[in-house]
């Protein structure tokens, strides 16, 4: 697939950044590299002339931004997620190199829209945020000094994205395919068998949301690892809501 | 050789730097991958509180930055140099690829002392000063928003030096281990599982039997991408277990 065709479906996220300046660095990263969708997650200033100095001429970027108010909703249509985080959480996709995660970043994007999400400067991204994403890259730094800065950390990954986009590519998405699959469920169908399976099972009583534990964050991390396809989707909420109908608490399917 | 003795014998040259943010920000790059020897040769404004702030807590590196008044001096000592240059000239080495040329970058640095040289944000290097020089690279970019900040040109060769430097250690990153993961399940586990499925789905008449199709088949392909992990299986079967204590039709879990 034409390599700008890719870096066209990458979406560059970036949640609740702290200082304008970044947000235009980003951009102008952004740029260079040949991706052009910026998505803004309750920026804590923008737009701001600190954001259009530091962008110089890559201001249509900020310009075209999207401004959401959660991430789930930056993510809305894409169909992979790799998350930018500094350390290996409790919870949440392993962490591995950006070169491996962005080659397989770039493969998704030849099925669809794709996002690299990046978290605030000082507090990264939130445990819930991070349970969005299905890959996890930390950039390799010394270990004595890993403050990358927001906009140097984009800058790497944005330069990975176009390297990957170019570089001839494995048959990554080839291995596994079998001739009835489907296309990958978006990020938002996803959330819609989360929020039904979290209904169904808080029902039957197996789930208590006063006492919500691990179940949640472990039910997402396993549907994480499969990457779900649409159809995929579909069956296991016609199961669900097969279930419903014979305990009563659900619509008829 | 060890990679950190290899990354401190590479030695970042700017030359006749215009803005001193740029050197703040080119040794804070440097920092984060493990570099620590920075030449400055001419240039514009130096000390500077603004190149200060800008490399946060790498200004121990300003501190110990060796100014010079020419390329040749700062050169003093290395045996392989390689030039950042936007554009092939008429004259001096030919243009390559960063991530081939740091490769060969690190192989010298296994020999002595070498050096990246990056020229003025706007003018670049001159050609005398490329001639100092036995190779030279270019960053992919967007041909037509080719401008990379001065300080993400340095993050991004001094990232694939330190890329280029760890390349021939085992990966440092666990891949696929969070804390909460639980042993692989076995193949009777997940046959198990997949009875149960059977058994919830045909109670509720979303899988009819006579009429099978190719829904276990898929429930089988989703699950078998998903690696179950033995955690995974009993969460799952718990949700089936508790449908079934509504429906009246399973035992009590």
């Amino acid at each position: 697939m034409n390599p700008e065709v890719l870096l066209s479906r990458i979406r560059v996220v970036l949640c609740r950044t702290s200082h304008p300046g970044n947000i235009g660095a980003a951009a102008r990263a952004m740029k260079t590299m040949g991706l052009s969708n910026l998505y803004l997650v309750e920026p804590k200033q923008f737009p701001d002339p600190e954001a259009d100095a530091r962008a110089t001429s890559a201001v249509d970027i900020l310009q075209r931004a999207t401004v959401t108010s959660s991430l789930k909703e930056a993510l809305v249509g894409t169909s992979f997620v790799v998350a930018l985080s500094a350390r290996q959480r409790d919870i949440g996709p392993p962490i591995s190199a950006p070169r491996e995660t962005v080659a397989r970043l770039i493969a998704e994007a030849g099925q669809g829209e794709v996002a690299l999400v990046f978290g605030n400067e000082t507090v990264g991204l939130s445990n819930e945020e991070i349970l969005n994403c299905h890959a996890a890259v930390t950039i390799p730094t010394n270990p004595d000094f890993s403050s990358l800065n927001l906009g140097s950390a984009v800058q790497v990954l944005c330069y990975e994205c176009r390297m990957g986009a170019y570089a001839e590519l494995p048959p990554l998405l080839e291995q596994g395919v079998t001739p009835f699959s489907s296309p990958p469920a978006t990020h938002d169908e996803v959330e819609g068998l989360y929020s039904h399976l979290e209904a169904v099972m808080t029902n039957t009583g197996f789930y208590n949301p006063e006492q919500p534990g691990r179940l949640l964050p472990k039910l997402r991390r396993l549907f994480a690892r499969a990457r779900l396809e649409r159809d995929e989707v579909n069956i296991l909420r016609g199961i669900l809501a097969s279930t419903q109908v014979r305990t009563g608490h659900g619509r008829k399917g």
